[in-house]
């Protein structure tokens, strides 16, 4: 009766599936890859950008690695939009129950106006709003078939991957590799280039003119991520396609209201038509609460202030090019471009974070350490973005402070460059 | 030669693909069957809820289809809480790249607190938390097989949809249908059983501690999504869970902070292997930017408060119960539930539009019409939620409107119940 007992608990033990194994297994990995994400938590300063205090020290470091680009997270217009709002905090429905609010509407106006589009969509944010129209268009457009730049943020990927449309990657902002893989596939087939404007981790700048005229040629939509752009380039802050004067020739614009513009959401700016579907059928925004009335309210603010504002661009832009020209002179080298995002490539996960830890305990500077699945694996880098409020001894204090720390841990200043990295 | 230009046009427009065409068919698709929608915008009236004043007309008319269902949109602490804070208004990144705020780590304490779990974390909507948690869950844990009620919310589908894990589909909240799907699978392989404590369209109410049995027996995990519950139900808010003392044997508690709660955003509790696991591996998490602190410190305001006041949950009780009575008074019929959610089901999407305009023009009553897809076609229906702010004139209002415009629109009163409706 006992080995009876005791066999049927043995057989139940091996049964058994231990999900907390499974779990840690899972994180001893990326462990053992250095990988593992600790997140720094941080408490504002008001008033006092660049500089965060963090949780645990209770110490003002300088932030290098926000995407607050231009600091209008903390701008008092946009504060003031928040502050004075005598709105619900949240929307209390999704669009269609309840949800649509003055505040939104008013904000879809707004960033219609900027791209000079007849409508905008917005959505609780831009993952969503690049998951969800993408995988609608494709989901609705007979026979599609899409071409994605092999750098497009996994959002966009998502978004494609769902439902059984074929799909053609095409080299990194390569537009003969674009034209060849159009022309596996006949004019009439319709067709969606998917791609971004300003590539995040490498600041690499899609050649969109082109990009356009082969789409016009192959008689395909083009879905244009601009949301490291928004608020930054162009005239009154259109990203890179106004910067070229090129926003009547992309079909989609698809932008965040969380990085430049310093709140929260995501949004798509297009036709009426095109845009009355996504409203219509898209899943990630039918079935999800519309954005906060006093978010909408002061990313309105944000975008108001940033179309005719370019004082905050224009110290931005001094700024990036105060750093560039500092680490030059230092020896650090840079991936090559032209945009704010300053990508400096480590290549090693766990070199990465030492210097990243470093620079933050020995020298109150902030930049995170950026390693797979953000990039790829053996690109782990520094990315580093200045802001308007960045100051000239701020610049000078992280050169010298890289300086330091790349001699201490032995790593080369004169890194291997992005694309011999990416191989 | 001119012939052949002649040509060479017709064939490059027979060529051309008509994308405004397309767009076209599927929105007279849905304006043929009915169920186009066309979003109402509201202006908030500050301390004058359940009213909301339309944009257009420029009127105030009183909800009754809000998710804000204890009001705590316009509670004054957590109002308070937005307009005393000090901090940015967006995060300013990823979690992992400058966004983790001393707001979110606060809020995610407060939301482990409350469902009783080890740890919890934020996401930028429910909707994303269900979606990007169930699809990570599934595509790590090796050979893991599903089981999903078959009424889940889209954002489970969507999540359960990635990945090649077997999926099993039971029948609405019955334990026996699930039992004899999870009799086909091998006690050793791991399971997931998916499932929501309130089902928002029909107000019914899950086994809870049935399902966990079962989970227990055949040991899978329980992922229970308590969106329309948290905030409402327990001593605490905690959901039904909390109601029926059985947070310790579910696995993961997913819910939201745009409901009850009245702000914006989604979230998980579990244990911190689980979390960690998510936190690290979610697309939907880590390529997102945090939660705004501001939302963070108004949701932890709300939630705190609903930890110890019950008076909104008693207020809204007592207004469910006397929207019932005065229905079931009136012939009014429907849906049978003992939650918070009143469906009165329709059933033709065309007369469910005319009735919802008929009680807002004529009666100053917002009920939203709902229709596919977020109910299922046949089933259109009002969803009436009642609020504390609600009052006995209203209910009274509301049920003799009711009356009236189904009988000018030869409604019956006496519906179909809800799963006849199903069928």
């Amino acid at each position: 009766m006992l080995s009876n007992t005791y066999l049927v608990c043995v057989t139940f033990l091996l049964l058994m599936v231990d999900y907390s194994k499974i779990f840690a297994n899972k994180i001893k990995d990326i462990k053992d890859e250095g990988r593992y994400r600790q997140f720094i938590g941080f408490i504002s300063s008001p008033d006092q950008l660049p500089y965060k205090i963090d949780c645990e020290h209770k110490k003002n470091v300088v932030v290098w690695c926000s995407n607050n680009y231009l600091g209008m997270g903390q701008n008092e217009k946009v504060i003031a939009a928040v502050k004075d709002s005598s709105t619900n905090i949240g929307a209390g429905g999704t669009r269609n129950i309840s949800g649509t609010t003055k505040e939104v509407v008013e904000l879809e106006e707004s960033l219609a106006d900027l791209h000079q589009k007849e409508t905008a969509l917005t959505f609780a944010c831009g993952y969503l709003a690049n998951q969800t129209t993408l995988s609608t268009l494709l989901s609705i457009i007979p026979e599609v078939v899409v071409f994605s730049d092999e750098k497009n943020h996994y959002s966009m990927i998502e978004g494609m991957k769902v439902g059984k449309s074929p799909k053609y990657i095409f080299k990194h902002n390569d537009v003969d590799d674009l034209r060849s893989k159009l022309d596996l596939v006949g004019k009439e087939v319709p067709k969606i280039i998917a791609f971004e404007s300003i590539y995040s981790m490498d600041g690499s700048i899609a050649p969109i003119e082109q990009i356009c005229d082969l789409a016009k040629e192959y008689n395909a939509l083009t879905y244009l991520d601009e949301v490291h752009a928004v608020g930054m380039y162009g005239k009154h802050g259109g990203g890179i396609a106004e910067e070229y004067n090129l926003m009547d020739r992309v079909t989609v614009i698809q932008g965040t209201l969380s990085k430049a513009f310093g709140v929260m959401g995501g949004y798509i700016a297009s036709s009426k038509d095109l845009i009355d579907v996504v409203r219509s059928f898209a899943p990630g925004f039918i079935f999800t609460t519309a954005l906060s009335p006093i978010l909408a309210a002061a990313a309105r603010a944000s975008v108001e202030h940033l179309k005719f504002s370019s004082t905050e661009r224009e110290k931005q832009k001094e700024m990036v090019k105060k750093v560039k020209s500092s680490f030059t002179k230092a020896g650090i080298k840079f991936a090559p471009t032209e945009t704010h995002i300053i990508p400096v490539i480590i290549g090693d996960p766990v070199l990465c974070e030492r210097a990243s830890k470093m620079l933050f305990n020995e020298y109150n500077i902030y930049v995170q350490h950026i390693n797979y699945p953000t990039v790829p694996r053996g690109t782990e880098r520094f990315r580093i973005t200045p802001t308007p409020y960045h100051n000239d001894s701020m610049v000078e204090h992280l050169t010298s402070s890289l300086v330091k720390v790349f001699e201490e841990l032995s790593i080369p200043l004169q890194l291997k460059n992005l694309h011999v990295e990416y191989n």
